[in-house]
């Protein structure tokens, strides 16, 4: 089935422990779609970029089954830019620099031949546009979509719409507390799923993720265990993308589906954080993936 | 097989967002002894109470097959006490007001009939202490230990000669940042097994735990989904009382009943964490552990 993502494409450089890469290829929609092209060949990006972005989108992408016809390049505007660092365990980025650019904008137009998209990835940004974006979409059947903190802090009355809209909402821990109120997670889970979608997925960095639906059933799941972090930019949507990627090329959604397609988003996540950027995606095949599935579930179940 | 646990035998009160306990039964060989008397009736306690502690041990560990033999009483002394308090997601405690008094005089005496124990816990205390007692036991098989944050400081020499002498290390994942020198934990366990165990566990709070072996096997467990958790004190050594108690009482030790040993301390852990002090622990039976284990088991294989 098609699965639209819309997010971000951005120029990004980031410093760890490990090293540092500059002005390398980032944002949301970008790890999304390279982790979900391992899984289905109907991926539809949704972005904008400036003038000025140096990556070829089409050659990145080539023979990985990405629609690239929702990418618009706007001549008199920029790309986005960020510039983060990690520390110590690298559980959560510092932004050091951040230039919004075409982001700050109007956004991408949704082309005719996406309307028909049965899965939906809304990438974090400002609730009013997920939502603004969704209702261009005829008529979904699986929509998630991810948020961050200054939402839930200063756009409290849009995300409760979005929040309805929603089939599954994939954030990190600190949003999840942030949102529901509770410390606990079981608790932040029940409260989230309360306010509309029927699946939350609470990501905890290197402690891995939590899944939980409102029929009660409940999934947690360790990080793969890497001994070579390098840069845990794109996890989250990397995570994001090889989950959505794995049911939209899937025959039914339920609880079983579910849990595998957390632990696939979680090699994939394990994958990216190995080296800087796109590199840990762009060297593996579906082969490699499912090795490390085959290896996630053996140094799991007991 | 005889399991001998060596550790604090306290009077704690303890105060968390969900309410509070005042002068209840605490200490690390308390906890053991009552999560390990689940799996085996063959318990040795040893320890140290002052002539003020107003439990009655035989009377609490009535049935539950752990011999007091070790068990001595000092009429001029007075008991452990510990009052400290917990936040937000509890994953620590904060020491509000410590009293050694006992445990800074001599440790207990080893009885004779606890000489030949196979296994062996030595609970948190200075290393020299814990090497002091272990020399005291004739021939033990399966050994296992837990530090903390000012030893690894402040005695260093001592806890490296501890490291060569047992078979597994149970601490938290700070304390084993901070014995490494590694904030990854996978590298962290691994300059821990070059340390000298065969086997290192890595506590993670509310995260669960991770095991890995000099052998390369690594298993990683999440904790027990529970939304009650009322005052987490005792938990890691419900665990370990659960973990050795589950291996003491079996045929064999491979990473397979490891594996298994692990998962019993985890729910141990979460039954003792959702009442305030022994009380999760007391209204229990093997059934519940055992019906949690399978729960536990569901929430984590896809």
């Amino acid at each position: 089935m098609p699965l639209l993502v819309t997010g971000s494409i951005g120029i990004d450089s980031v410093k760890t422990p490990f090293g540092q890469s500059n002005n390398c290829i980032g944002g949301s929609a970008i790890y999304f779609s390279m982790s979900a092209s391992f899984f289905t060949d109907r991926v539809r990006l949704l972005g904008v970029i400036g003038q000025d972005c140096p990556f070829d989108l089409t050659e990145l992408f080539a023979g990985r089954g990405v629609d690239l016809s929702g990418l618009e390049r706007r001549l008199t505007s920029k790309t986005f830019r960020w510039a983060g660092s990690y520390e110590g365990a690298m559980n959560e980025a510092v932004t050091d620099q951040i230039s919004l650019n075409v982001l700050a904008e109007a956004p991408p137009a949704v082309p005719e031949q996406y309307v028909d998209s049965e899965f939906v990835f809304l990438a974090n940004t400002a609730p009013s546009l997920q939502l603004q974006l969704l209702e261009q979409i005829k008529n979904p059947s699986f929509v998630a979509a991810d948020t961050m903190n200054c939402w839930i802090e200063s756009r409290r009355d849009e995300l409760s719409v979005l929040l309805k809209r929603i089939d599954a909402l994939i954030i990190n821990d600190g949003e999840a507390r942030m949102l529901s109120g509770e410390f606990n997670l079981m608790r932040a889970a029940e409260r989230i799923l309360e306010m509309g979608p029927e699946i939350v997925i609470i990501k905890k960095g290197e402690h891995g993720s939590m899944m939980n639906s409102k029929s009660r059933d409940s999934f947690i799941l360790p990080a793969f265990p890497t001994s070579d972090v390098k840069d845990p930019t794109g996890a989250g949507d990397s995570f994001a993308g090889a989950f959505m990627g794995y049911l939209a090329d899937g025959e039914k959604i339920d609880f079983k589906s579910l849990k595998k397609a957390v632990a696939y988003g979680t090699v994939a996540a394990s994958f990216t954080i190995e080296e800087f950027s796109l590199e840990g995606l762009l060297r593996i095949s579906r082969d490699d993936i499912d090795k490390r599935l085959a290896l996630l579930e053996e140094v799991t179940k007991f």
